[in-house]
């Protein structure tokens, strides 16, 4: 039988002792030379970078939002078709953070999974639980729910006091424990907190428990590897996907790019298996 | 000069006596037996549906699912040119629901814009400021920002009880005062303020002033035109773009599909109008 998403997930923890998620953001300007006159350059350098990199991943991250404003959604699909069959243990989420009433959710429930064929998808919470049931109703899929994000901008309604047990907590708290204790029946859930607060890490930690975190945020944005260890990790010394994209992808603009790559993912790894 | 996606609403509104949105959610299930066998049947449909209700709207919302799900990017580009081209006067809504950090919030924008030429597009706030900023940045371009939406379970997390002076207020009326007062700087932005509870959209107008509000939930989802006009409308008797997809797009499966979309259209606008 297919594993299902956090089965693969968990898996892949202990197979290949990693905790990296490589994200996949095509940007064609800092692509290496060699791409330039390549019609197909999105795909190949996707491909590249992935195949070097994926045995220190957990799991690969392809962001939509690079694809799409390149007309690029072929090469999305064909390139989850290769990320499964050149390194089947190693789930793939598409990084979309959807979010839209139940009869739209549908639609992109086939977006994620029926024409790309992922793994798992992120998705936004902030229209409600009915917007990411027909998700949730995936379970074999995986649910990556944001919760407290990582752009500094993430405060203006995230960090929000709502009214709670006579005082008040940030929204992300309360949509955090609300996730943990009524919208996971299926186990699939995931939730997406930012690298740049360890404090929140560590909050949202204990009110969900061993709930895998996606961790964005390590390097170009600030966040700290020792701290989001410390703050996040599971009892078993695992439960996260810290993900990095652009340290990864273009650590170099020449025709070392896929060796590049592979030694900033290998560093990461090691760097987060130091902490654990 | 091209008007601003808010200049262009205000002048349709006025020139066309309308507030009615024409939503095109493309499902290939319920299109007429006429295009069974056609290979463009997503663009061809939605066309004709525009092309026979353009003269009751004010507006017409693609929404993008519809179209990734089907893997029809292209046939909503080609819509959307289609459009343009043939209602020049009615400006193109992208309902895309997008919300990430900064740098992919870019490639959204791109997405959007310049991909497929929208004039304004459907954003969410959950990231805050930052993540909207790109889409506020275009001027020329309308933003219009989930506030309280349509579905049951918008309760969720835009109700919940927010501290404010001494007490609190519901998430979703932070959320319309802070897009009010901070946001607003190029007067490009509308809310997402959904049919199905009229007292909130009396709340948020009192709140945002003449804001244009986008407002599904007429119809299928129950809500009450004569309550929406009364609750949300501007003191000049404007202000709205109200919703309609599935009631106009699928009105008939015969061969006078676009005959009682235009009918289903005109009933709306004159139903709207009675009431302003």
């Amino acid at each position: 039988m297919t594993p299902t998403f956090m089965q693969a997930l968990r898996a892949r923890w202990q197979s290949a002792d990693t905790l990296v998620c490589v994200g996949l953001d095509p940007e064609p300007a800092k692509f290496p030379a060699r791409f330039a006159n390549d019609p197909d350059a999105v795909f190949a350098f996707c491909r590249d970078i992935a195949d070097a990199t994926a045995e220190y991943a957990c799991a690969f991250k392809p962001q939509i939002a690079h694809f799409a404003a390149l007309g690029a959604e072929d090469a999305l699909s064909r390139l989850i078709v290769h990320l499964h069959a050149a390194h089947p243990g190693v789930p793939v989420i598409l990084d979309a953070k959807r979010g839209d009433i139940g009869s739209t959710a549908q639609r992109y429930v086939a977006e994620a999974f029926e024409r790309h064929g992922a793994d798992a998808v992120t998705v936004n919470p902030y229209l409600g639980r009915d917007s990411v049931q027909p998700f949730l109703d995936r379970a074999d899929k995986g649910v990556v729910i944001l919760c407290r994000t990582s752009n500094p901008g993430a405060a203006d309604l995230q960090d929000l006091p709502v009214a709670h047990a006579g005082g008040t907590r940030p929204l992300y708290q309360h949509v955090a424990e609300t996730i943990a204790r009524d919208w996971n029946g299926h186990g699939n859930v995931s939730l997406v907190v930012g690298a740049t607060w360890p404090e929140q890490l560590r909050e949202v930690r204990a009110i969900v428990g061993d709930m895998p975190f996606l961790v964005p945020g390590i390097g170009a944005q600030g966040g700290d590897v020792e701290a989001v260890v410390a703050n996040a990790k599971t009892a078993d010394g695992a439960g996260l996907m810290v993900s990095s994209s652009r340290a990864i992808l273009y650590a170099s603009s020449d025709d070392d790019y896929a060796d590049a790559a592979a030694r900033e993912a290998r560093v990461l790894r090691d760097a987060i298996n130091r902490c654990r």
